[in-house]
């Protein structure tokens, strides 16, 4: 790390507000000079004499000239987000103000941050570790309650301290391995071989947990694949749109905040689900039949979730035996849907319910029982483990450092099997313990910095 | 006033900065409870213990969840922007999360701000005039050297001295008149009719002055309308090109600073040009024949300045001789600009030079001489007036309360001509001063304000 260190003398500038016209913007500063740099372009006051956590009024001036009217905020190193010192400066909302303050800090000698790097210097600086860093971009981009919370947990330290727990019992099961191997020629045991075993056992459960968590992560942060098959008239744009409009409606309700929503993207009791197109959720050619199509059958299979949607008017006991049995097949948990409720009669109904109990009954036109649908939905997603605050991994690089982590847990085990010699035990003690420091990155590399920082937005 | 009053019991919230993804956003309240209903959600501190213009870190709650970490920023009432207590909570710059404070503020008791809500407490409270406050949005609004300069002028209230002063004077002239109604049996003669005529016609000149400025001050708020005529193949497209790219190259060289550039619309020397599509701008079928068209000619009458482009190897004299003659009948500044400087020969070159010594010679496609060109262009608008920091008005409210306030002054003279009697001057005085009270709002009603501060955004 110690190339990135070398670059920390200087001092970084940038937008920390979304580009566009509003009432204010805010631009920071950090490093040593935060604060000289500032006040040779200040005026109002002297805010070197100034204590941290304190906001000034005054004009920004190049030379003779008043750029604007601000307010800026010091905060003295290390009691700030970088531990450096940093300075938030408050303009009007106009991007060229914006731009010109920029100017002016460049000319007196801060330079334009690169993605990331006010988080990458708090990460430097040992405010946090990089899981937390990688959290506060999730943050930023978490667009529903389960992404919004696996990120929040991540950020204040909730995942990194199961993974800090696995490392120091790994460390303390390493060093007496290796104490073992100093006094070799006695065949000394420290540690025994059984003890280890069960140890390792142990942690092994616990990595497998996590990674059998990234199912639930991804589906939480990138949203919950979903299909809704069913013939041509069956009513799935109807319903998707149905469901769409009613989040919508409550996400303006609020004015002056509008969610950039994507299409077919829902928003359902705070967890994203994500509409796939197959071969016709939008077309009018798309049958239960096209699952016989290879594209449409895979597509499916990648789903988390299938709504099968029939029309109550148009559809018999014979074809919704058949669909059934095809989605069965599928293998993915799939919800009966019963759409047009108005259009039905009596006999079909009660015949239905009796044969498939769980069908869920709706009228998508006319927006009935689309509660009913929605907490069937949330119910086969299971948000238990999400809901009663455990560790879900979301990141697909923590993803892939636990399963090498298993990997070389799984051969210490094969080590202790096979009675191989301590050195051998040790060094795939120490890899698993170099996969683990890679999340929280006690263990980095300079690309893998610059590779995990590159994604942030400038300003953060 | 008093109804605006009335409402200022409550306390406003909205977001204040950009919609979008950023690193921060910062959402602001204001009112008598800002602190109280901000307290009651915050996790770290007392806020209602804290002194003015500090900064404190912690966590926004909802019950138990946490909606995430953040600063929050204490103003105590007056010592704020709308002169009540105000508190900014720069939050993660999520939507999500956007949303889910602004929720939960409202929830305590917050309300959602109207457009300009925070600038129209700012101005009932004493903060500062209507003028200054109309500058605020012009400000966040400019785009330019020149506009973002007249509206910091104006909101440092350069215009609202100006017109402070001219009230000052029309109010002691009234006062004068008023005092000897009441003596009018009498007929005491405090105010001598000469020094009054005296007095009225030199207010009446700084008036005039004012309006005169309104030319100026459209054009640098909404960019001088100017056109280029030419033949079909002159260039005009590439001129227009290379001045857009060359800003475009100014204003992207700081990473993270953007412009949302206008097709069109040039920044020159801090200047914004805006070129008009006459018929043909960038219509091949556009000659200066065509400035026959009635069309055509309204809009080049109707701009504030014209280039005159012509290809320097397919023009000749007797053409060139003919274009001028038709402009200088139009009546608006033109240049005379000749293309393709490459392709011409030196003769004809040195007869352009004499015939017209102003000809500006370049070569747009190799981007020649443009800086000529744009030296040129600044000269004929004539910015001086600017420059030296006189007061220009931007404003077409205040352009239409000045016309008016000409009117009553007008009226004012030619009462004292005609000798009518003190109470005639007088209600002509009054009503002067009621026009130019209404620039500053001393004179208001509801209708105005709301007028003004709906053209607002939501969150200042």
């Amino acid at each position: 790390m110690s190339s990135h260190f070398s670059r920390i003398g200087d001092t970084i500038v940038a937008l920390a507000t979304p580009q566009g016209v509003g009432a204010i913007a805010v631009i920071r500063l950090s490093g040593k000079e935060a604060i000289q740099i500032t006040n040779r372009v200040f005026f109002g006051k002297n805010l070197e004499e100034q204590a941290s956590h304190t906001i000034h009024f005054g004009t920004l001036r190049d030379g003779d000239r008043v750029i604007d009217e601000v307010l800026v905020s010091v905060f003295i190193s290390p009691r700030s987000f970088t531990k450096e010192n940093v300075v938030e400066i408050s303009t009007h909302g106009s991007s060229y103000i914006i731009n010109q303050v920029l100017r002016l800090l460049i000319r007196q000698g801060a330079r334009p941050a690169e993605p990331g790097e006010f988080t990458q210097r708090a990460f430097l600086n040992g405010q946090f570790d990089l899981a937390q860093a990688e959290a506060v971009a999730d943050l930023i981009h978490s667009d529903s309650e389960a992404s919004h919370q696996a990120a929040l947990h991540q950020m204040r330290g909730g995942f990194s301290q199961e993974i800090r727990e696995l490392r120091e019992k790994l460390i303390h099961f390493a060093s007496m391995i290796e104490l073992e191997l100093d006094f070799t020629e006695e065949d000394v045991e420290f540690a025994s071989r059984d003890d280890l075993r069960v140890l390792v056992e142990k942690l092994l459960r616990v990595v497998e947990n996590l990674i059998s968590s990234f199912d639930l992560g991804n589906v939480i942060k990138n949203g919950v694949p979903t299909v809704i098959a069913g013939k041509p008239n069956a009513g799935k744009s109807t319903l998707l749109n149905a469901l769409l409009n009613e989040e919508r409606a409550i996400v303006s309700d609020i004015a002056g905040t509008t969610r950039d929503s994507i299409e077919d993207e829902i928003n359902i009791g705070g967890v994203m689900f994500r509409f796939i197109d197959t071969a016709g959720l939008r077309e009018t050619t798309d049958t239960v039949e096209a699952m016989g199509v290879n594209r449409t059958r895979e597509k499916m299979k990648s789903a988390s979730l299938i709504l099968y949607l029939f029309d109550l008017g148009d559809t018999d006991m014979v074809e919704i035996n058949r669909d059934v049995n095809k989605l069965e097949n599928i293998g993915v948990p799939f919800i009966k849907v019963a759409n047009k409720l108005d259009k039905s009669n009596n006999q079909f109904i009660s015949e239905l319910k009796e044969k498939y109990p769980d069908t869920i009954f709706i009228s998508a036109g006319k927006k009935e029982n689309l509660d009913v649908l929605k907490e069937k939905v949330l119910e086969l997603v299971n948000l238990d483990k999400f809901r009663t605050g455990n560790t879900v991994v979301t990141n697909i690089r923590h993803f892939d450092s636990l399963t090498r982590t298993r990997q070389s847990l799984l051969d210490v085990l094969t080590g202790l099997d096979e009675e191989v010699t301590n050195d051998f035990v040790a060094m795939d003690i120490r890899r698993s313990l170099h996969y683990l420091g890679e999340i929280t990155g006690e263990i980095t590399t300079d690309d893998l910095l610059a590779n995990i920082f590159s994604k942030f937005c400038i300003g953060k």
